[in-house]
């Protein structure tokens, strides 16, 4: 085999190595099919196990009750901007937290569907932050909030939800999605594309509050209808099968590695935190682009002295065997993604390069 | 490794060993990347050569023109019954074969959306034969004319396209897309679930006409709009990157082994009459549902002498290492799939299985 970098890709994104060891050794014949999980009926036994595994994964790793549907959707977060619009949003108002790049393209979708109403704003201020929660203003009578609990571009998260009251709160947590705890019981619908934090590209990781089904009009395109999808447990059509299975193993991978996602949160914060103290102690050579209070802990967009430095950084790190860490073209400078399966080792050799390159460069 | 069975699951359906292996042995780093094909950018170079790639074995063996556009979307075939609705009939009528259960499904969601003339029914017969194409009553004017190539449950295949002069022709092609040649320029959209032909479940291959481009309305979501999945190349979100690189190897390994799509369809023509011989030989133990010129090379539908002989002939050869017999429950009875990537020493054995059964269950 050749040697794996590490990889700081924002997404699709490096998965756990015992988790793509395992998947390789299953790829000809999984245990009890005789062929691989791309080649088995989603109607089978087999497929039934590895699917009720996958939800019954999550559902452990958020405490999940009764009231809530993992389903699993094709067309990934993208499509979810215009589905949960079709599905709660026509002829109303909705409020979203214009937090970013990706709240931004949320925004765009809904708008399409029904009106939107901008809670707040960090576009004049480049998206730097996150709002506290009483900052927001909300319309009374929304159909729903919506925010993005962490903007992959530009690395902030919101750290405390929106109070909502009796409002259906509904967030997309594609790039931090099982990455910390969180108190589902605060949402009534949080998507997640697969391709950050839990497996490969091509499923969005859907969780419904139930009560919400009622809310869903007849009509809609069966594929983009969560009450069908829910009633036929994502399989109403053939779903990402190979993907599903691949989230249930990363999933069981959280579960048997730390144990939860306390345990899962404390190991990226000191995988984090590596990086962002080389920066504050760089003297201004790196500079984040989050402010403090909003830094995610999933993806570190910084800057250097020059977009030339920026490019020799990116190119001279690559050939260390760093890859991935050019920043998005609309920010600009250099970003490392650091998610779940980025193993601690990683960011260290991230923080010694970053140290060696300003010395040699600086 | 667990010994492989011959899977004859209607889709997810068994794919060439040889691609298996492939990307077994590149599941843990990718050459050049470092990394799985699951972990890369899709904005990567390293993917941008895949995706080409897949693009390109299509475009050989269909000899596609520049006029058509190669997409892959996700959502399979059952999105795009809802997205080729929402691009090409709003306040407009198309024409449908109505051919068996998945043009029944593609009918539904068209309704949904526009107004749906049935160009002619099978119904009434059980679907049991595809129409000619002078059976078919088309519509002055229609937005287009849909068929379905081929009915996966029926086990039904229209040879001859229909004939629709000016009225661009669609096609469900999900069940035997790339099982034979075709005349690619009589075809405005032609699209096909992966997981039967040509790779795992979760994305369908779209092969569209330059000039439909022109007709899609403003204000769709942007990833159930056509002219935004051509304008960028199917990456206007993350595709199902994976998928997109086994569909390339699949389509390469129908080049390398067979050459073109007439050698696939003489191959396909060989494995069939196995099975339909042994059938037809039979005396009437084992009656075909499809009537003769409508047969399927793809998928063969058939009945034994009572309900308890089929289910003790699916537990049977599923023992003796022959799987997913099982006929749909619409249906009944039994079904063997039998895809480009089954080998013609699966038909063999499944012959000699069925002679075998009957001579000791006669």
């Amino acid at each position: 085999m050749e040697e794996r970098v590490f990889n700081f890709s924002a997404g699709p994104a490096t998965l756990p190595l015992p988790v793509l060891e395992k998947v390789q050794s299953e790829l000809l014949s999984y245990p009890g099919a005789g062929a691989s999980v791309m080649e088995i009926s989603h109607r089978s036994k087999v497929f039934a196990e590895i699917h009720a595994n996958a939800k019954a994964n999550i559902a452990k790793l958020l405490n999940l009750s009764e009231k809530h549907h993992v389903l699993f959707l094709q067309g990934g977060a993208s499509l979810q901007f215009s589905m949960l619009a079709m599905n709660f949003l026509q002829g109303g108002t909705a409020d979203y937290v214009h937090s970013g790049s990706w709240a931004t393209k949320a925004m765009a979708e809904a708008k399409k569907i029904g009106t939107v109403n901008t809670a707040w704003s960090g576009k004049a201020d480049n998206f730097v932050r996150m709002p506290k929660p009483d900052e927001l203003q909300l319309t009374d009578g929304a159909a729903y909030v919506h925010f993005t609990s962490n903007e992959t571009i530009q690395g902030i998260t919101m750290f405390e939800e929106p109070e909502t009251g009796d409002t259906p709160l509904v967030c997309d947590a594609s790039s931090d999605f099982l990455s910390r705890p969180l108190d589902i019981s605060k949402y009534a619908l949080l998507y997640a594309g697969a391709q950050k934090n839990v497996g490969p590209a091509g499923t969005a990781v859907v969780i419904l509050r139930d009560d919400m089904l009622a809310k869903v009009p007849e009509g809609l395109p069966s594929l983009l209808d969560y009450k069908i999808m829910a009633d036929k447990d994502s399989l109403y059509n053939t779903p990402s099968c190979f993907i599903i299975y691949i989230i249930g193993e990363v999933t069981r991978w959280i579960l048997d590695e730390f144990g939860g996602l306390e345990e899962m949160a404390a190991h990226n914060e000191a995988k984090a935190a590596l990086v962002y103290d080389l920066i504050d102690e760089s003297g201004g050579y790196y500079r984040g682009h989050a402010a403090k209070d909003s830094r995610s802990k999933m993806n570190i967009a910084f800057r250097l002295p020059s977009e030339e430095l920026e490019a020799k950084f990116v190119a001279n790190a690559k050939a260390a065997g760093l890859d991935g860490l050019k920043g998005h073209r609309s920010v600009g400078g250099c970003r490392a993604s650091i998610y779940n399966a980025m193993p601690k080792a990683g960011c260290e050799a991230l923080r010694d390069f970053m140290a060696a390159f300003q010395k040699d460069n600086g």
